[in-house]
């Protein structure tokens, strides 16, 4: 079982299951160490995380599970306050805020979180796995994370970005094919044409570096599990399939649309973020899909959707919510982390062994 | 081995691999009878023929092998002819056809064959598999290909397309994944939603139908194959892999431009036939891009770049051409195609193995 040795024996886990970053509240420390407990790998999102929450929230998991657990982080890009854009955007979003009675928000103290500080938070918590997305760590905190023994795992969409990531010096490469729910990871070139299937990305990556790599999009049980092996990958990376987890802090509108949505279409959407991002359709993306070109950038826009995803939320109307959700996310159960760990398990053997 | 006996059986081949119909002259009977020879079904791309000239090529095929092979037809869907339309493309491509040293021709006599009279040819012609693309095939002609003892294979790029096709009464469905080169099959709903990569759609499909299902979009090698089966089908479509053998018909600059494409972007474009269809990015697309929305519908575009084709086809010239390729295209082969099958199915047998 070379395979599983591979990645597993680096990681410290037992089974090549990743549980998926997903930033906004999804990876709770429930889940993170739930997934670490059966013996995968469970990651925090902390991308829109303060510095003091991440502390938080890793101290927490540290409390719920003694095994390796990741944290992931977005690289920092450069970004546009653009008033025009921010006010064209505004108006429309009004429309949501009328409808579930809030006032447009003053403009937020900053749209994001300092990245500096994140990082220093995650290279003194000594976690296990520091993985990263939407663009390139730079060499210097690579070599401190590992120095600190936490392996480092960046995020690629495209052959040259897998390139680029083996040559800073990164310990494994997850590839996030175009199935993929949540943000695109993309960082070089387009954004359209990084839209490569998990299947066809996944072997042309492996071709290119000769690093481990995580398989991700569209892989929601054991039969992807299986193919992905298949394709050379040496592990995966699961997040629409643990999103409906019991232990998951996405909100019950979200999961629910998600158990059930076989044949419903997913979108990739500016509208909530600013950023590329796979989720499936509704009002807030056609509503706003007239101006998606014109959106502010990532995470601009995010700063001024945050009110309106808190208030769905407590109202229940997944129309105004971010549904993300990956393009086999119908195939989502409902049962606790460490169920599914198991079920996926006996699934992947189930099917290598036929 | 009940997946490839599932398939196999019923199309009596001895490897689960169908050679895809690729439409405009890359699959030559000499391609076709060396994919059935070799044990896999080869497929007559011949929704661009006329019905003498089917004829003939069936025949030819015939002659040239007597074991099972495919003829795929276009389902016809309403089309308008928008001189405005025609007249704003043709601006765009004169620019073409001034560097290729032609005149712009006279307006096509027609711009689609008589599906009618195509059909025909083939239910007396007594082929052993008809497949179609773009649409439905009405219940009539399925039942009376099936008389004729011929199998009847969909194809489906969603989980409502293949239900539909499944209740129709198809005895196969390929499952045709936005990895896939060439034209996109989506016949209800927006192509945009109906994106969905290989590795998501064919287990939702295969969960869906109890008819077996064909993978198709990105399967290159033996790897995607044992991947496909993992995921539920019964058998694998390839088309580029198909188009670099010895005896495609494929233009020699389209076979350099897949062999040395590791890390060239494809795109989904109409540019060169008004329905969405991925080739490798060329300055065709980039240049037609700016009108893409307004060109005109599919086969009238088709019909007003097909001089521009040719002639850089004759002068080797590949920004001019149409340069079908799915999204793993980079892992083409050189090589006659029945050592095509033979390596695939050595390739396949070592990873289910493993």
């Amino acid at each position: 079982m070379s395979w599983q040795t591979e990645l597993t024996t680096r990681l410290g886990i037992k089974h090549p299951i990743i549980q998926a970053p997903m930033a906004g509240g999804t990876t709770t420390p429930a889940l993170v160490a739930a997934v670490s407990n059966a013996g995968g790998l469970g990651s925090i999102g902390a991308g829109y995380m303060a510095p003091d929450d991440l502390a938080g929230a890793i101290a927490e998991t540290m409390r719920m599970t003694s095994k390796p657990f990741a944290v992931n982080l977005f690289i920092p890009q450069p970004f546009q306050i653009d008033e025009e854009r921010i006010e064209q955007a505004n108006a429309r979003l009004d429309v949501f805020r009328q409808e579930l009675n809030i006032e447009r928000p003053a403009p937020p103290k900053h749209y994001a979180q300092p990245f500096e500080d994140q990082f220093e938070t995650v290279l003194e918590a000594g976690v296990a796995v520091f993985s990263s997305t939407f663009g390139q760590l730079d060499a210097g905190r690579i070599k401190a994370l590992q120095d600190h023994g936490t392996c480092v795992i960046g995020t690629a969409t495209t052959v040259d970005e897998a390139r680029a990531l083996a040559e800073d010096g990164v310990d494994m490469i997850v590839a996030q094919g175009s199935d993929a729910g949540g943000h695109r990871g993309t960082f070089m070139g387009s954004a359209e044409q990084a839209m490569i299937g998990t299947l066809s990305l996944v072997p042309q990556i492996a071709d290119t570096v000769d690093i481990p790599v995580i398989a991700s999009g569209g892989i929601m049980d054991g039969r992807g599990m299986a193919a992905c092996r298949m394709l050379g990958a040496a592990g995966v990376q699961m997040g629409s399939a643990f999103l409906t987890c019991t232990e998951s802090g996405a909100k019950p509108a979200h999961k629910s649309a998600l158990l059930e949505s076989r044949g419903r279409a997913t979108a990739v959407t500016r509208a909530f973020s600013g950023k590329a991002a796979r989720g499936l359709t509704n009002r807030f993306i056609e509503h706003m899909a007239p101006i998606e070109a014109a959106l502010p950038d990532y995470p601009v826009q995010n700063g001024w959707t945050k009110d309106i995803r808190a208030a769905a939320g407590k109202a229940d109307r997944d129309e105004f919510m971010s549904l993300w959700a990956g393009q086999a996310a119908s195939l989502a159960r409902s049962m606790d982390a460490a169920e599914l760990v198991d079920t996926l398990m006996r699934e992947y053997d189930a099917c290598i062994q036929q």
